[in-house]
């Protein structure tokens, strides 16, 4: 069990091992306590002793002759088995680590990484890094950070971020100053032997201070901890807004070199943030507005959005992002048209987008007249305004100014949650800041694009919050290992899930009379062939003792000639189906995230577009309807070309049941597969299943 | 023929009609006129005479005695007529007009516009607008603009702007100018009665100051001028970058209340972009790098991408990022790696993308020594560098500035095509922009997706222009009229493409006698009934005299009971055909661009996922394959589950020949349509037909 994070992230004396004035990394992190205003004792440790950034430095940690809550490591790869024995001697029991040189350079590396994690464990040190840049605690004031961070801090700020990377931190941190938003954490945390993403974003769900929670990944060392993170996250109403590298082969190749991280599927980790309420976004831009968005909003209860602008042109742009997004633009009600017929000028156009005209260049109040009518509009939940905001002084005293001080009483007047945007991406300014708060204007200089994207990532994850995330409760583990077709069919009905009704047949006399008058399917059953058909191993629609008996000779010619080694059970007769939509349902285990259900239609659609919807074990059924919704072909199910439509309750708990079904073989399964699971207006049925397991059964 | 643009972009005397102190426009164009440094004759006409903008004012156009070349027209609409004879009187051939209140307001305001114009082409007046800002032509130092332009001008910009939305133009230029990049035109066309964006981009073609061409379109009011312009363009090597609203129905509503604008299809738009070589964009910001890009590199030869930054996690969104761009970032040769190898710190890894490590905040030479080898290598055509620019004259003095010179002598050493490119979207500053000009750098403070967009879009249109673009011919128009199913075959059959055999039988024996031995199809055949299985007039696989009776007399019934009123011709019979691949092949009129090919994979490929491809006619056997590989089922014509590949090329050739028939049949068509195509390795066949004329022939 991991040490919490508290007494990390809130330490109140700190010590830096291998501080020297010659490095910048040593002047950055002791230069860092005091423009972050830290409160607590600062210790500087040297080998050789002097005084470095003008304190009298001790030659070791247990030379300090008093108790220290987290040291800082800077010294080489080499001298840090000596620096580590030092600080356990001193008793202190969290420890940040820049030193690089362990897992990102190789095996020896990794080998000197778990021999470091080893010693952490056995003297209960928590270990950020190694090869990280430390942390800030902006809520608390405690910066352990190696760089100048942006200056001057912005108070207040309640977006924690973390980060595998820490540049990447660093430019988050950058980039969302740069916008006037503000942190409450910035977490680097390296190769991450010891505290991981995973453990932060715990860390960060039940912090006071922190509202959003900001990550990049190049991996996921911890599924299951992050997974429950972000299940109390969403419950707790507190968005998880990630960067994921790794959809590239090239990214992949990257991030080993860079963290020593493998990148996992990338196609498994979009599947869990959809499932877990993670908000993905592609880049560090995407990250800084949603978040800065989500800090100011929260959930949004009724998401359709007014938009306003000074262009029609840009309206029109908005309008194109806003669909691009997912955004509800609804058509305003006949008394909104009314009041804001009322007050536009002659040539404009009550609508939504709303363009004010020009006009409001000269008459800027015109701005807080066509608002305020908004408010009262039963399909609007928030108005997004698009105006740049000045800034110079000279803008702020100009009609600028009035405009945004029109638009902040405007926005009041309408009474919902509301933003201006810019039209173009520009960072806020002192004299914009200040404007700001003097209006209560929420802002972001984001460009058009990026601000539709954040409002769409926004409701969407409102919408997500709504929703609820019920975790579907784990079934029991049976001592069956199923591997046959025959017996994997027999596992699956015996759970209760409707499977075709197939016979086992020693001889032909037994093939026939199991088939009875109807037409059959014979195909062999074999613990060691997996594809029947490539080998003559399926024959269709076979009717009749004539016929079943030459088929079953010779599929068993077929097979004998093909595969004279495999152990052959008999020969499997199953009624001839026909009609319906044949879908695909496997699951797998994802070597990071465990069992993971994938979910497509069957034949041409699976193999020729991949149109396939994945999510983590255990499922709802609830979300399998879900899934259903995402396939491309999803409208099949409702019926095709004059067949009636699935059934799509019965189906989503059919699949469920499988995945239940898969889960309750237990960790030695590697794959199990129902291909096709055939779904007609009044049956669902199994007609072929498979399972593989770790080692034969 | 409209006057070409040359007097009116390149005016060297300018009256302003409506000028008066009271104006924030008429004020604006005024300064504007020592803003640009214009050296040719300013006048200003007011009504009631007296001093505007410091000058005395004449009454009248006629009353300035002497000749001018363009006026600025900005009474308010109800005085347009007379000054509007005013300026006509005076001799004035050309007219900016700001005043509004015309096409955008409605039915009455279109037909004020259609009478301004019909004074205008009398007189032989060029005119720009009305409801537009104007344009300014950086290059020659003519501004004819409204508002004020972002300060102080840029010179050497040869990006020239058209935009149907003013205030657009002024964001993308205010945009440009904060990146540094300057624009050597910035056009607003407002409702373009008479100028509109096909024609300016036309005159951009030959423009010598002009290499990139950017536009904002709300619709297209002449195609035909457009396309040929386009095609000059690529043939010219000069990229068109354009931003086209109206995706979304809200956008749609939006442009017709802003310039009276009809959007249009937007997949025939996408198409005709496509097909044309214009580079469609969705925002100002990728508007704005694109084609800054583009005006430094033009064309592309080699388009394999090196990635170069200080982060691995930089790197790894890069490359991330130039996936989805479709941008190849190919793996080092073993030269480079190892002459990598030799300069990079131990822990660092020679790759591509290239992390050079936080070593080099110590070592700024280290990116030089980095940089230089990847110019020799073989995959590599194109070096892009992440690295913020410095703001300040500080940052510039420190290892950020040395870095920024270090990146330079490394481009220069590399001897490629090469960008330093913003982690994180931010302007550049005056001292940044020295910086650049010191170094020799080209720089785009874009963050980490706009850049690898831009790239991306200048890679594919690099492709696009090294294919060229043959207009194939347009073929001779031919007298037919088919427009039954029967005629409609014939026709296609006369034209040499392959058909089914079909005969048109009267009765029952003549149909026993069409068919033969093999299996046939019966159809109705009715100019009257389109949908002919919907009321049973179709029967298939029928064989033999009894079978084939019954049918044609059951065919018959049917018709007669579901539509009594039809004229029927005969009964159909056509060998039945199967296997193989059905394809959907139809030719439609579109209002603003013309016939309009759509080629998709028939039944549920087409009805489930709308998986079509479209392009302008008339195309080319080679742009047919294009087609084909657009659809998301191409995969299917390379053989699916055993079936053998589809002849792509034998394809393409009918495709394209079907396309042909429809262009000779002239206006009067609406819709060709051939489905299925049938296709199969060995035979390519229309098997059913259909014409639609604008009146029944």
């Amino acid at each position: 069990m991991p040490a919490p994070l508290e007494s990390l992230f809130r330490a109140r004396s700190v010590v830096l091992v291998g501080a020297t004035d010659r490095s910048i990394w040593s002047g950055a992190a002791f230069a860092n306590f005091a423009r972050l205003g830290f409160t607590g004792r600062v210790h500087v440790v040297n080998r050789k002793g002097g005084t470095v950034h003008g304190l009298a430095a001790a030659t070791s940690c247990r030379g300090l002759g008093e108790a220290v809550d987290a040291a800082l490591l800077m010294v080489p790869e080499a001298a840090i088995p000596e620096a580590f024995a030092d600080m356990n001697a001193a008793g202190i029991r969290n420890a940040v680590m820049l030193t690089s040189g362990f897992a990102e350079v190789g095996a020896e590396g990794a080998a000197r990484q778990a021999a470091l994690l080893a010693e952490a464990r056995a003297q209960g040190v928590t270990l950020l890094g190694p090869n990280c840049l430390g942390f800030i605690n902006y809520a608390d004031r405690v910066p352990i950070w190696t760089t100048q961070p942006p200056l001057p801090v912005l108070r207040g700020g309640s977006i924690g971020v973390v980060s595998q990377s820490g540049a990447t931190a660093g430019f988050v941190a950058a980039f969302a100053h740069r916008q006037g938003i503000g942190l409450s954490h910035q977490v680097s945390t390296g190769n991450e032997a010891d505290v991981n993403v995973a453990r932060v974003v715990d860390f960060l769900v039940d912090d006071p201070a922190t509202t959003v929670i900001g990550l990049f990944l190049e991996t996921v060392h911890d599924a299951g901890t992050l997974a429950a993170a972000a299940r109390r996250a969403l419950a707790a109403g507190k968005p998880i807004v990630a960067i994921k590298i790794g959809a590239s082969a090239n990214a992949a190749r990257a991030a080993e070199a860079h963290t020593g991280s493998l990148v996992g599927d990338d196609r498994v980790f979009e599947a869990a943030c959809r499932q877990l309420g993670i908000i993905r976004v592609p880049s560090i831009e995407a990250l800084v507005f949603t978040a800065g968005l989500l800090a100011k909003t929260g959930a949004v209860r009724r998401r359709g959005l007014g938009l306003v602008s000074i262009s029609g042109g840009v309206c029109e742009m908005a309008a194109d992002q806003a669909e691009a997004a997912g955004v509800a633009v609804p058509a305003l009600a006949p008394a909104t048209v009314a009041a804001l017929r009322a007050v536009l000028p002659a040539f404009g156009t009550p609508n939504n987008p709303l363009d004010v005209t020009g006009g409001a260049m000269l008459d800027p109040p015109l701005f807080e007249r066509s608002l305020a009518p908004l408010g009262a509009d039963p399909s609007l939940g928030m108005l997004a305004c698009f105006m740049d905001l000045p800034d110079t002084a000279e803008e702020v005293a100009g009609f600028r100014g009035a405009i945004v001080r029109s638009i902040g009483a405007g926005f009041r007047a309408a009474g919902l949650p509301a933003v201006m945007l810019g039209v173009i991406p520009r960072p806020v300014t002192e004299v914009g800041r200040a404007l700001l708060a003097e209006t209560g204007i929420t802002y972001f200089g984001s460009g058009v694009p990026q601000a539709l994207g954040a409002i769409g990532r926004a409701f969407a994850w409102s919408a997500r919050v709504e929703q609820g995330l019920p975790a579907p409760a784990m079934p029991a583990l049976v001592g069956d290992r199923p591997a046959s077709e025959h017996a994997t069919l027999a596992y699956l009905a015996g759970r209760g899930l409707p499977t075709i009704p197939v016979t086992l047949a020693r001889d032909a006399a037994a093939a026939v009379a199991a088939a009875g008058d109807g037409p059959v399917a014979l195909k062999i059953a074999s613990p060691d062939i997996a594809h029947k058909s490539d080998i003559g191993g399926v024959l269709l629609n076979l009717r009749g003792e004539a016929a079943i008996t030459e088929g079953f000779a010779r599929i068993q010619a077929s097979v004998r000639a093909a595969r004279p080694e495999a152990r052959v059970d008999g020969i499997l007769v199953a009624p001839m189906r026909g009609g319906g939509l044949e879908l695909f349902v496997g699951v797998l285990r994802d070597p990071l995230w465990g069992p993971v259900l994938a979910l497509g239609l069957g034949g041409l659609w699976v193999e020729a577009l991949g149109d396939t919807s994945l999510r983590l074990l255990p499922v709802s059924p609830a979300e399998v309807e879900a899934m259903l919704a995402e396939l491309r072909g999803a409208r099949l199910l409702d019926g095709y070309r004059g067949s009636p439509a699935v059934d799509r309750a019965a189906l989503a708990a059919v699949v469920a049941g499988i995945g239940e079904a898969a889960l309750a073989l237990g960790p030695g399964l590697v794959a199990l597969e129902v291909n096709p699971l055939l779904a007609t207006p009044g049956r669902i049925e199994a007609l072929d299943a498979l399972a593989i397991w770790e080692t034969a059964p």
